[in-house]
């Protein structure tokens, strides 16, 4: 069996290089790449995923797969060579269900989706957009019709970001902060208090911009020897290796904070990958659980901590070096209240932590409806606009400040964006356990942030994918996802703020 | 018969697109790879590699060739589909004729020797390198031994490089220059004339030489829509497609030359394969027809255009633009004289045109002798100074600037440096045909490349890999390689710069 284990072994180690080939494709793409390459590169890139599911789903793999299963059941469950083979025969379940077919016209409909997005987007014209969203829509609901043993169509789909996550669960849990969010949110708009954050709104260079936001990652504990940082259109971070985990920002010379806090954000993500131990580096298992575990760690550095009023004590110094004239003189309770200013607004990546989850709920509630047939894409924007004035109080006056302002469902990311809200929730799971292990005010104060690092590394980074999102929250924490700690911490902290 | 043609023709286009991603991998590598990443990213390497060598040498590629061959003769030898069949089946016979743990083994050694090569160089210490070079040339001799038919074992190493060119003809072009070369050499070094090139020896900061080195590239016909310039330690040009070509140069800030020339050199290289014809994209067709060829376009646009007293008058304007206060004063004329400064050195790539073939032509005796067994690796250094001062009258004083110097071998590239030379060799004959056809000077004086590029696409660019070396020169000269116009030329210019 251990001859098979090899074998098995070295295709997922094959799948895990090309994949990661991929990788260096795509952030190229994103960050350097000239325009005339994007035909010739979206070819590359089709190819290199052919590749890769043909290893995926091969018969060799179903063998093997089927031979390891009884193996599997002797072997240590915490083991990596189990979680290993977990991860295969999911993936390998999932890709034999989807006709190959399915695949590529998903991946067709899905660039020309992109393109169509960009422009209506640019040019303000859903109409011109919906033969394509209608399209990527279909094909989603055939996508999850490929898995007919799920409750809900849109089980299939989150399955493939969350594995084992239903429909039902993120229902529940949304439905735990829906009103409380709501309820701080109404009432800090009726407090009458208006935080000052025109100190974010100067002149900010780009290049310092950029230097002192890389100088801030280092203090979380990002490290230029495996990791370096680039700017984008749209900001992500990515793993070529434990030892090579990139990220990236971008700047607005007038606005300090998306820089600034995206680079936090992002190397929240990059931490994790780069925690992952080296015993499992060159396997599919190296990389984080699953995409809302993946934003709790992202949102954790960028909220938790950067948005905090101990660690303004570290950061502001930093900021300060670099913008002597602009940032001098302010105090870290006035750069603390500055970067937690609440105010409703119409795009997602710009909200503040308290309307951030209404934004995520929004679109739950209409994917749920759009998979459902309850409700027609041709409709959408009505349901954007009546969604928004019901959560959040403002109607978006146009559609590129509404139903058009995120790429994701150009790209067929359907049952995605939940895992945004579940990270917010999971990384205060991570934080009020943390609380008693370590002096977290102190720590970020003093601008010592390894013992908090060292923390996630034991509790969260070190198991990589070894297990399903469910089985590592229930291992770290004791019990499922839990909203008590996220509601607990966005009432102590906004209503001290703002005084409610 | 269209059927298997269609099927070959997807297997190639995976063959090629795979070979472009692992392209990117190696640009990153070179351009912004952090040190971390350096391990993942081997494995990566050759994984791609391995994937891309098992659809080569697969039985249907060889059934499919096998197939397509009678079809082949039915064909136009010079259609696309003949020329990519003969491409195919020679890629196919020379990679089922090398075994796969050969492979992998010159893989292997080729990583540590490079590895040990660089600490050796840095040290100066050819000792620590010696037992790494030994594995290198054994296991050159094996890989020519996988080739019985051939004459001398280096014929099996050249035609990697130089399809179906052989040591008896390299040999014979060398033997005709070699003379005159070292001839000039001398009656320039006792002409007792010492051209002043101190105005290229002045502070350039680094962001302006870049600049301007990229204005002259435009000015070559370098277009950003298609490719990039970055600063890399060995610089290079690469193709991910045929419209994303994109060259790399270093930078000295207290030296103009390597970072203006090395740019236009590259240049040089992407113009080639920015001029195959889009017809072609997607194929291993598109690329240049050989190593020796490539160079003779990058070694024109480098040197008889970049280096010649026409081009100063367009060029200096760019660069007194960046640096009014070095070269404000500098005359068209005194320009070109510093930079065509003839000077025995030891570095190969800092050579000045007259002995840079001299360079090359120490190189391609030494490996000769050592695969023929006349030499022992270990004697290596003493051959390589008795050569230097043999040809080039200058004994290097240690071995970091003697045998040291170039990575080359490091990377299993023996039956490589001769096409350097070829390159130089070959360029002449372009531009004496060019000649017929195109007022040279009177364009080059204006800035005016266009028809020199056109040409070039016209005569070279245009058949990508279709052709075998030797049939491209053939079809486009109407005979073989020939040293006439180079010895021409290089008497010409250097005979009236030094007055000999």
């Amino acid at each position: 069996m251990q001859d098979k284990y090899t074998r098995f072994q070295k295709l997922m180690e094959d799948i895990h290089d090309l994949g990661k080939a991929a990788g260096v494709l795509s952030w190229d793409r994103s960050a350097y790449m000239p325009s005339g390459g994007a035909a010739a590169r979206a070819r590359q890139s089709a190819t290199l995923a052919r590749v890769i599911h043909e290893i995926e789903t091969s018969d060799e793999m179903g063998e093997l797969l089927e031979n390891l299963d009884e193996w599997k059941h002797s072997l240590d469950p915490d083991s990596d060579e189990f979680g290993l083979i977990r991860l295969a025969q999911r993936e390998y379940t999932r890709a034999r269900a989807t006709p190959s077919d399915l695949v590529s016209r998903m991946s067709e409909t899905n660039g020309l989706a992109t393109m169509a997005w960009q422009k209506a987007r640019a040019e303000n014209d859903f109409a011109a957009f919906l033969p394509h969203l209608e399209k990527v829509f279909a094909l989603a609901r055939e996508y999850a019709s490929c898995f007919p043993h799920v409750a809900h169509p849109y089980d299939a789909l989150l399955d493939r970001v969350e594995q084992g996550l239903t429909k039902a669960e993120v229902e529940r849990i949304f439905n735990e902060v829906k009103g409380p969010q709501s309820d701080l949110l109404h009432r800090i708009m009726d407090s009458g208090v208006d935080l000052d954050d025109s100190l974010l709104h100067q002149k900010f260079p780009r290049e310092a911009q950029l230097a002192a936001s890389l100088e801030a990652a280092k203090m979380l504990g990002y490290d230029l020897k495996r990791g370096r940082l680039d700017t984008v259109a749209h900001p992500f971070a990515t793993s070529f290796s434990v030892n090579d985990v990139r990220i990236t920002t971008r700047v607005y010379e007038d606005f300090l904070a998306p820089c600034l806090f995206g680079t936090l954000h992002e190397t929240g993500h990059a931490l994790y990958e780069l925690g992952v131990p080296q015993r499992l580096e060159g396997l599919p298992t190296a990389r984080g659980a699953s995409a809302g575990v993946h934003e709790s760690q992202s949102r954790l550095f960028e909220n938790l901590i950067g948005r905090s009023a101990a660690f303004s004590h570290a950061l502001l110094p930093i900021l300060q070096k670099y913008f002597p004239a602009q940032l001098g003189h302010v105090t870290p309770d006035a750069f603390f209240r500055a970067v937690n200013k609440v105010q409703p607004s119409f795009i997602r990546v710009e909200a503040d932590e308290v309307s951030y989850n209404l934004h995520i709920i929004i679109r739950f509630e209409i994917e749920v409806a759009l998979l459902e047939g309850r409700l027609a894409v041709k409709d959408l924007p009505d349901a954007w606009r009546a969604k928004f004035q019901e959560y959040l109080g403002i109607t978006p006056p146009n559609d590129r400040e509404g139903v058009l302002q995120d790429v994701h469902w150009s790209w067929g990311l359907i049952g995605h964006f939940q895992s945004y809200a579940l990270g917010n929730i999971i990384a205060s799971q991570w934080w009020s356990m943390m609380a008693k292990d370590l002096p977290q005010d102190e720590l970020m104060r003093a601008g010592n942030i390894t013992p908090i690092r060292e923390w996630l590394g034991a509790h969260v980074h070190q198991f990589g994918r070894k297990y399903t999102p469910k089985d590592l929250i229930q291992k770290a924490t004791g019990g499922p996802i839990d909203t008590g700690p996220y509601l607990g911490y966005l009432e102590g902290k906004f209503g001290e703020v703002y005084g409610v």
